[in-house]
């Protein structure tokens, strides 16, 4: 998502705790930063943080890092953690092109899309966050077994990304076509667009894809 | 597909050179009974026959071999061959969970599975094509590189079908939600249901499967 331009928004940051300032410097140690050896699940591309605030609380035997490019989205979503006590989440500014600056090999259990953008023009493929260079790099960061959980309301997004996790070998798992219609419903967190999206009755797909399941 | 109960539909396919009576004699020898070969395609429930007579048709370089339950229904099929040399075609009538008792072990080169019943209920899910114990009959008689491509118009049955052929070790490849605004179109043959069903502006979806691409 984008969001207007706030001035300041780089510095205001810091302020919050749960904000890594330099993120790159806990590569390979994130259980330092935490303080545990709990698995670690990262979602690319936060947006107002909903979706991984809410299953930071849900969840406080796993470890959650939000990765988001553009200060000002991350700014919101630390703003709705203002006051409540998460020490299983942190916010980081970064580009997912370059998470293997972030995370040791194997060192993420699982990786969260959530309503990534569709890039719907045929020029602007390379940046859908499941071209096969976004794969190669989710392969590179990821357990063994470490799985990717991707739900979007693009159809035309979904139909790329189940050929794209089977063109580079993933095995894909629970694959619905509409999200709040399966058994996957009951333990959904949604995110603030899915709610919106949602209301409307609109559909969201979801897959599980992995190297090797469990 | 069914159709109303032909009084001596089972003798009359025996008039037709196309039409063999003892399939199980032919298991592991097709190509005696083509005289050549070529790999061997099979259509599981062929409908009117469209689809496999004009694939046959295009394709002289291949053995198509339709199988299918009702006499009814091969009778249809082979009243569109007649007197139309299809030398690399012939139709069988066979239950397809007994496919190993018409193919050695990879024997078959593809399979086609085109507009199966969706079977919606599911306590009738067992009769789906693509249910794991149909997938593992298909996996016996095909070649190790041997591919299934189906479609449909049923988003139900697709769904289901994914996650069957992901689960049972698959590989996917060329998933549209679309095949006739696809890159597939242009090589597409219509079935006669596909025909009437496209022509009301309805969506086909289609897949290729493998054990192992090539």
């Amino acid at each position: 998502m984008r969001l207007r331009n706030i001035p300041g928004a780089e510095e205001a940051l810091r302020d919050f705790p749960t904000f890594v300032d330099n993120p790159a410097s806990y590569k390979g140690r994130w259980r330092e930063r935490f303080g545990n050896d709990h698995p670690l699940h990262v979602e690319i591309g936060c947006g107002k943080g909903k979706f991984i605030t809410t299953m930071a609380e849900r969840h406080p035997e796993i470890n959650f890092l939000a990765v988001e490019l553009q200060a000002e989205v991350i700014l919101r979503a630390l703003q709705r953690t203002e006051g409540r006590e998460i020490p299983n989440l942190v916010f980081v500014q970064h580009n997912a092109a370059m998470l293997t600056d972030l995370f040791a090999p194997g060192e993420v259990s699982l990786i969260y899309l959530n309503f990534s953008d569709p890039w719907p023009k045929k020029r602007h493929a390379k940046r859908r966050l499941t071209y096969p260079s976004f794969l190669a790099i989710y392969r590179q960061v990821l357990k063994p077994d470490g799985e990717i959980h991707m739900k979007t309301d693009n159809e035309k997004l979904f139909e790329f990304s189940l050929n794209q996790f089977a063109a580079e070998g993933f095995q894909l798992r629970n694959i619905t076509f509409d999200l709040h219609n399966s058994p996957f419903a009951a333990d959904n967190v949604m995110t603030e667009y899915e709610e919106r999206f949602t209301a409307k009755g609109q559909r969201i797909y979801r897959l599980e894809a992995s190297c090797q399941f469990r």
